[in-house]
């Protein structure tokens, strides 16, 4: 395998700086790493935020950014045993770890205080060639598609994780908070590939529609319900077991809190700025309910959450686009123009 | 053993009504319950919401108050198989439960919406003679203190269950905040005795001592501390892996959130009036922490309890009056004037 | 409702003495009983046991049999809260428990040493009229169909039991060994409900088309495997993450031990006499295995297992006959003749 | 910090072959690797059967002993981020695993199918200087003794793993079955200080005496017991939750399921050789109880044993000797004279 000394890359060397579309240099794994041609790469949300450096913690810069990169080993560093040439390989969220805290110890390792990050502390998959942390880079079977495999290795591993934050039994309810959306639409499936009943929340008929055909056996539209509370738990006969959050909406989240059944959990994995839940705690306690944090997933998790997707039981709806056109995209993801998730083809 | 036709009680007629002092009718057990001669009973703050009726669930009225009493049973119902006359048995905030809805079901009881609650709808054991659900009631060994079982049949029950809600393992480290009032000097002695490091917090020299004596590893003083969130991430090497809030303070709540460690668990346990617990979504979620609310304790959690009393590991501190001397206890109670916990003799 | 003062039952006056088909006082239920008229009761291997009297344990004699039965509540007795007059109910193999022992405070019911056994201790379901304690009978929905959801009542929870003791996760592979049987057949779809992933064996052409009409993913017939051993762990990718246990082969449940995978679960659950499960402690402990005994499900597994039913989630291959018939299901039960379950039709 | 070029060690050169006292090379870590100085290292039965050769598994030859080694890291390679030079380090049995397979990725390193294992198929702390993949090797706080770090790397973490995979609560009974050898005389510190109630099991009255001043709370002398089954379960108020295997008699295994408690765990965690352990059926369904193997533990599992000791919590009883006496450790151990653990100091 030929592996040549430039490739086409999309770089900004400033927060909210221009978009170039440019060559780079191919860069070299370390003896721990993988270096992964990569195919096809997912867009999120996320890397809108990596670019205009709006979050509370510093990106590198110049950065390449993009964590849901799908591809092929070409390279590895000659301390790496878990990969082969020509093995398809995912680039997650989580580079690398330092694999020696308390929380790697335990497998929390997105919990990792030196957390490596791809497309923030980490060039990302916005290029044809990135470099992985070979044991936390994702195994894809060689029979899928690696443009669908894309968007489970951030958008799936991350709802996925979710659910199992959860702690859910087969035949219980899980509510969908955002159901229509990205994160929205893998959840689902993967919920109901786990045995759960699921109702979707959303607004308008279209967001119903989707809901509906990917499983939700309930859809409930928030814009013509108008005790949104009462109606989901009469759904559920007693409110949900538990709520999955990936809506935007800050006050959806707390109404969360109210309507999940007791003992429930409600689930917290959406990240929208500045939010802030709040629970009474009276009822908080009588009901005996739970306000869980659920961030991305570890290499177990992952690699579950792909094992669903090889297994044809989960899909992401997406629209395939060239890398040059990258900037395009993210201004429909400013706009809120975005339905389903873009993939990015590196070759383009 | 004879049983009286009537008993010294304290009735009252309205909420917030006098306390009266006077003779009732003893009580006749239904098939499936005991009666017991209550010899000892706790007081708890909810009593004297029960008294008030400042809750927003009414009380039976007239009401007998009082759900933390120790004594001996001296009648049973013919359905009743769990108890001999004789035997020594405690009632419990939790009188009965339907045994037969989705959370008796699974053991959550005191989630049961027709649970039925001592001292607020069902007569408690501010009287000689109380009846009280078989199946719930508690059984005390025959070789213990009656007196000093009683405070364990809500508070230590009650700290009790706010610990096993937090899921430590032995090792680990708990804050218990307000560690030194009458719920968190019991939570410190249970803490110790299931092998976890303790960090208590509360205000003052005095308590400070107690906490101490009690077992804390830690002791912080909040009214000499500046930044309490970084000493106590700091006295615990990174913030302790639960919180037991037992405190009354609204803010202390919230704080709490902020400085327990990533993956850690913060317990909901008391119910200071129209309290609200908040918690910013982005930190929720990337340190995966947890909001977790705790009732009173199962049948299990309250033999298990009792258990660690009656082997000596859990004490409470405690001053015995007479049963006619109880509208003296609401009155310190409500000034805030109470250390420790006071315990009625019912004979006086 | 008019209660007749007679029924028709099948009664034994001895150990392994005739069935009688014959009319016996309708009985009274308890304070704390439910009176149902049963509809249908299926048919189970214990019955068996319970007529020949060689198990360890005694029945109670005269006897009547039968522990699968569904019906509807005529009666019940003044302490019953959770049942009307009117409502479907089953009643299962645990009739009754004390509802105060370690066991049955930690939901274990069927694990208490006063447990009370419909067809064994206490008369069954082979009668039109049988009494059940109201905590312990299971709760019918309205639109379901009573023959199909008799053998949930025992076949069904106990297969559902073994799967929630086996604690796997969705997408995990578990193996069913004896997935042609009754017990087999439920396994499987249960299994598929909950998301994992089954390989049925068995021995024959015939079950094989039945395992994976049920819904197996892989079918092994051990008739014809030279090493099932091998040949399991290759299907499996490296074994089993569980196994249940339903065949009555002593030698495949030791073999059981050996292909599950490692951190694997060896779910024990049916009882063949005499059988005596072996391991080589060194592989377990390297391989990090479990052997775990599944008994009958409690009150919520047994809620659980007759939702998923009401859903149409499973459903139980069976025959029905008259309860006159009865001895004519013994007869070919004994000969080893039975496929699927016989139900009978207590009018009949 | 000067490295030497060779250094003294016990080295082999044929299964069972002579024990040679003499000079090697100072090995170089590899990128991933520390260079630790091992100060001081405990002696392990497995250590007889590296040496020896009778286990299934091929050791490397010739072969440098030993895999309980502390010590202080003295050289790292490039890719190391968890060590600096000057820290503790601890060498265990697990010396490396792949991080990469699945048994890797959920945390159960020990059951990697490429484990690198210190002393058999890596040269292990029968030498001054060794190394260890700094992912595997544990961190040791600079306030310990070194010599009594030894034993808890591999008896210490083994024991401590054990009583984890038991699942117990505080307050529950375990019965430790060889009380009074090396890996039960820890086993009993770390039951007390995770709040277990422990009941010791072994043979005569100085092992009595021994585990008794450890913390059992009860002691059963085997050779004076007639009916111990009876005898266990009268002590324990119905049997053990739990029971620790350390013993190496074949018989005590099979016996210890019959006494453990219903819903009990026997653990398999001593490795007799070509011993089988056998369970009825029908009682090991009937009492729901379940054998479980246990292996060494994780990166999580040895921090958190060796914390328990850094805290002061357990103690080896130990008899330091020089690494050139380690031949005849073995021979006494052969014989089968060892009362508590030897450790070697490298110095000597």
């Amino acid at each position: 395998m030929t592996i040549p000394k430039t490739q086409k890359a999309i770089v900004f060397e400033t927060s909210g700086g221009p978009l170039l579309y440019k060559d780079i240099p191919v860069p070299t794994p370390k003896p721990t790493e993988i270096l992964v041609n990569v195919k096809y790469s997912g867009v999120c949300h996320t890397d809108l935020h990596a670019w205009k450096g709006d979050w509370p913690l510093d990106t590198k810069l110049p950065l390449v950014g993009g964590h849901e990169g799908a591809g092929v080993v070409v390279a590895k560093g000659d301390q790496v045993t878990g990969f082969e040439i020509g093995d398809y390989a995912g680039i997650k969220w989580l580079n690398g770890s330092c694999l020696s805290c308390e929380y790697c110890q335990q497998g929390a390792e997105p919990n990792c205080p030196d957390a490596d990050l791809s497309g923030y502390t980490h060039d990302g998959t916005f290029q044809q060639y990135a470099t992985a942390d070979a044991v936390q880079a994702a195994k894809i079977p060689k029979n899928v598609d690696l443009a669908g495999a894309a968007p489970i290795l951030c958008a799936g591993i991350t709802v996925y994780k979710a659910l199992k934050t959860a702690e859910l039994r087969a035949g219980q309810w899980v509510a969908i908070s955002g159901a229509g959306g990205g994160l929205g639409s893998l959840a689902i499936q993967y919920a109901n590939a786990m045995g759960y009943r699921v109702l979707g929340i959303d607004g308008g008929d279209e967001k119903g529609a989707l809901v509906k055909q990917l499983g939700a056996e309930v859809y409930l539209d928030f814009t013509k319900t108008k005790n949104i509370v009462a109606e989901i738990q009469k759904a559920t006969n007693g409110g949900p077991h538990a709520v999955i959050n990936v809506s935007v909406s800050d006050a959806a989240i707390s109404q969360s809190v109210e309507y999940v059944r007791p003992l429930g959990k409600v689930v917290l994995v959406g990240l929208p700025a500045g939010a802030v839940v709040k629970s009474d705690v009276f009822s908080h306690v009588i009901k005996s309910v739970q306000i869980r944090g659920s961030y991305v997933g570890n290499r177990a998790d992952s690699q579950e959450a792909i094992d669903f997707y090889a297994r044809g039981l989960v899909k992401s709806p997406m629209k395939i686009v060239g890398l040059s056109e990258l900037p395009k995209v993210y201004e429909l993801m400013e706009k809120g123009q975005i339905v389903g998730r873009y993939v990015v083809d590196t070759s383009k």
